[in-house]
Formats: C-alpha cells, structure tokens, sequence
C-alpha cells in the first residue's frame, strides 16, 4: 500500500485541513502518515470523529512558518514537520512527501535530506496549468529565478518524464517559452537553450509565447523560475478576476440575473476546471524522492487531491522514470 | 489642429483597416497623413467614398513586412512608410507617429530618425492593461529583453509620467514585477533596482506579484522586456480562452443557451471592456516624440482608436512631461 508522509503543519487551514484531507485519502486506501505536533494532530482527528485505518501520526515539534523567508535556516530545524516528512522518504517509511506550507523551505530542506538525482544541477518546480486541451505543465514554476542553459535543459528532460510516466502523455512536446517563435529570439540563455533543445532527443516544438500556452501548444513549458513564477501567479490572479468581473455582471439586471441563474452550474463547472487547486499539488521535479508542494490555501479537499497526486506519481515509478534520464544528456557539469 | 502620421501599410488589415481607421478619426478633427504607396491609397481611399477632409497621402514606396526581422536593417529603408511617417514628425510636419506595422522596426526606426530623450537610455514600450479599477500601465512589453537596473528606473519614471500625463492618474502609484514582496526578492538586477526607486520620489509600492497586477494594485507596473512580453501575451491567450470556453459552456444544454443568450449582451461589454484593442495603442515611450503601436491584428476600430490615442497625448503635452523628468534621477550613464 503506498504510503503518503504529509506536513501536517504546512498551509493556511492547517491543521483542520490537511487532517480533513488526510481522511478523505485514506478512505480510499492510501496511508497517511500526519506529521506534526502530536497533540495537535490528536485533538483535530478528535474532532473529526478519531483516528481511521490508515492514518497515523508522526512526531515533529517544529513548525517553519509560511512566512519564514530563511529557507536556508530552514533545511537545518530537523524538528520541523517538513524536515521530519522528508527523512521519512528518505528512510523508506513512506513513498512520497506532501506539503502545503513553506515552499521555499520545503525545497531548500528536500536537498539536504533526499538530494539531487545524479546529474541534474538545480531541482525545479512543475506546475500543471488548467489548459483545456489537456493539462501542461510549467516547470520551473518558481525555484530557480536565473537559469543557465544547462539548467533549462535539464528542466525539459524532467518534465517530459514526468508527463510521459505520472500524467500519461505520450512522447510529449516540450516548449521555450520566449517573446518570439524564430530561434534567434529572447536572451542569450535562451538562444543557447534552443540549440542544445533542438539536438536532444526530445518532441522539442520550440519556442512558444504565453498566448500559446493556453491554445494548448504543447505538454510542457519549459521556463526560468523567475518568468515561470509571474506567469503562473498573472494566470491564477487573471482567472480570479474574470470571474468576479462575471458574477458582477450577472447580478447587474433582473435579465442577466435570470441568466446567471440558468448558466450557474454550467459557469461552475468551467471555474471548477479551470481552479489551479484542481490538479492539487506541484512536483518538486529533480530530487531523490517524490515530493509535492500544495498551495498555501489548500483546503480539505485540495489536501485530498495532493495526496492523491502524489500517491498516483509513487505508482506509476515517477522516480525511476526521471532517473533513467542517461546523464550525457543532460549537460550537467557535476 | 493636432495632425498625426499613419503607416498605412502596417497591420495584417492594411490599407482597408488603416485608411478606414483615418476617415473615422478625421471625422472628429483629427488631421491624418496616410503614409504609404499613392496610387494604392488613392485606390482604397475611392473604395471607401474618396477623401475626406483632414486626410492627405505622403508617398512612401517601400513596406516593411511584420514578418521581417532584421529591425536593425529597417531603420536603413528611407522609403519605408515607417521611416517616411516618423521624419514627417521629426520635421514638425506631423505632431505623432502611429503604426499597427512591425514592433521591432518602428523601435529601431524611431531611434535612428527621433533619437531618444536626454537621460534615457532604452525606450520603453508601454501596454495599457484592461484592470477592471482602472487601466494600469505594464512596461517595458517587450522592447528590450534585457535590462539593467538603470533602465528599469527609467522606465518606472516614464510610465509615471505617462500616467499622470497622459491618462490622468494623479500621483501614479508605481510596482516592480516580481516573485515576492519583500526588497530582498528575485534577480540581483531586481533588488538593485528596487533599492533604487526606493529612494527616488516617485510613489514606489515596492514589488508586485503577477496576481496583483489584475487586482488593481499599481497604475504602473515595471518588467523587463521579457517578462513584459510573456506577461502580455499570456494575458491576451488566457482572456481569449475563458471567452471561447464561455462560448462552448453556454451552447452545452437547452437551459445554458437561453443563459447564455440573457447574458449575452452584458457578457459582450465585459469582453470588450478587456479587449486590449480598447486603448487602440501601446506608446513608445522616451524617444523624441509621440509614437504608438498598435496591434498588427488591429481593425478600422482599433486603428481610430490609436489615432486617438495619440492626438490626445499630444494635446496634453506628452514628450514635455516625459522630458521634464530632471536628467539626475534618471541614474544615466549618457
């Protein structure tokens, strides 16, 4: 049975949440091991009717708060709920790691307790876009601000991996996004990007540009972690606000209230589908073990659907599958 | 009489879009100079019902093609209508240059025929976005990929300028695009330049997340080229995505069809009210003198649009707001 080691402490509604959510995924046969503060945890599944099969807590005295920049600082508080989920990967206690709390801190410790896959120089984080063609993933979604080529490149490997075995896309188009389709475009880390792409042994399409990316262009966007990150917080702020403008303009008459009223269902299902929480968590693409990060606002359900993600990535090999990636070719200098 | 030069030639739709575009702005008292081949002008001038007053011809034999790259090479084409458009300005024979032609060219054209204003070093191009608590100036969009953090603090004091200027913002409130809020976030590039509007006297909130951006957070939003291009384009793609899964959600039953035809005309106007044809032109800002860009897929609408864009930022005195910004706070090396 895989086994999902969860940061019981990490997001804005936790605990309530990720204890909710950790309920809701071991009813359908996953463990879960809630990490945290025991008598926390003890008093919230208390609340929630006790502690079902399946679920079970883990010890962590630390709490490395979603505010807290020092990520750094954080890979060394081995109390903290994340360290401690994380070494539980690491020891074979469980098959992957989900947290809702401090990315940064999530991402600085998950080098120092599982480390890098050989040959990759910088772990990225992917994040799959509500695309109504089928979801695409974006990586790195905000991990690494600057990128050398090499870097970029290794990115592309991971996330084609990634698509191919966790999301079951086959053989999938990678994309650069750039301001521009003609390969001498963007910046020279890009230029040298699109060169070692267009050699490798990748579906590369090429560049694409951010209109594209909602057309369904490609499976994978590949990015610097600086660009990826504004994109993805532009799209989620974008969406947000067209549908507010939308309710407000379907309360705006007895006529189109009317209408609201009929498209109602239909406009929530759209909304549902196009929620960044559908999708649940992000992968950390590029370390020794399978983590996730899910947003800060998760809720129950969201926890759910992360560990859900995650338990879906840990069966279909996600990690042998972006380990078989030969070294060659991924440029490394390590 | 506030007379402004069109390229005639430039955008997917030309000379129909651009030549209809004129007689409308004419209509109003605005003088336009076609610039472009006579004899085809004339044509399409006859098609439309002849000419009108207000509207002259200045002949230019040679069309820079939107597909055509070599930006560089463009500025050398005398007789391009780009070229002859923005010497009528540089000679005082018109008071704005407007073109829905290729970006790259009319940037690099206007730099050679106007030069730039004392004390910047990059123009910047500037896009109005459709924010819904008022329009909120992004630049650069994507005229300079790269920036260092001079030219990012000169951007931010065009852009206010601009605002206040042009658009009428008093005291533009002005963000730097960034993946956090905290000074110490993002690029070194970013944290020198936050540094430095942090010190200057324009009204500088500090940085700016990509989903602030739609929520009404900044009058003026300040990126480097690249990520002001894939911000743009990526805006333009998903705002088109939502209408278009909108669209196929309300023609999905029997009950959403007659939503969706309640809605409709409420659904129009917002649809329009984030069209980014609504401002008609994006302004080429810090050369010496008024230059606009319009969209290459812009219609007679959007073309008219731009004109008047342009003539009303000539009115308010445009270039002289730009130009009094004291040279010492621009941080130049010229």
């Amino acid at each position: 049975m895989t086994a999902i080691a969860l940061d019981a402490m990490g997001g804005d509604d936790a605990p309530a949440a990720t204890v909710r959510g950790a309920i809701e995924a071991a009813r359908e046969g996953i463990e879960v091991a809630l990490v945290g503060e025991r008598s926390v945890l003890e008093a919230e599944l208390a609340r929630s009717g006790g502690t079902p099969p399946g679920v079970r807590i883990e010890q962590a005295s630390d709490v490395i708060e979603m505010g807290e920049h020092a990520a750094i600082e954080a890979r060394r508080r081995r109390d903290s709920s994340i360290y401690v989920g994380l070494s539980l990967v690491r020891r074979g206690e469980a098959d992957a790691f989900v947290s809702a709390g401090n990315t940064g801190a999530v991402f600085a410790t998950a080098l120092v307790v599982l480390g890098r896959l050989r040959g990759i120089e910088r772990p990225a984080l992917g994040a799959l876009l509500p695309v109504p063609a089928g979801p695409t993933l974006l990586l790195d979604a905000g991990a690494n601000a600057e990128c050398r080529p090499s870097h970029l490149v290794q990115f592309a490997h991971l996330g084609s991996a990634y698509m191919a075995t966790v999301v079951g896309v086959p053989n999938p188009r990678v994309g650069l996004l750039n301001i521009g389709e003609e390969p001498t475009k963007g910046t020279p880390v890009l230029i040298e990007t699109h060169e070692e792409l267009a050699k490798s042994d990748l579906r590369f399409v090429g560049n694409v540009e951010g209109r594209d990316v909602f057309r369904g262009a490609v499976d994978v966007v590949v990015a610097d972690g600086f660009t990826g990150n504004v994109m993805l917080k532009l799209a989620e702020g974008l969406i947000e606000m067209i549908f507010t403008e939308m309710r407000s303009v379907a309360s705006s008459s007895l006529r189109t209230r009317l209408g609201g009223a009929l498209l109602r269902p239909a406009l929530r299902e759209m909304s549902t589908r196009l929620d960044y929480r559908k999708y649940g968590a992000a992968p950390l693409l590029g370390v020794e073990g399978p983590v996730f990060v899910a947003h800060g606002r998760s809720d129950a359900g969201t926890i759910a659907n992360a560990i859900r993600t995650a338990a879906g990535a840990v069966e279909r090999g996600m990690i042998a599958a972006l380990a078989a990636v030969p070294t060659e070719r991924l440029g490394s200098r390590d």
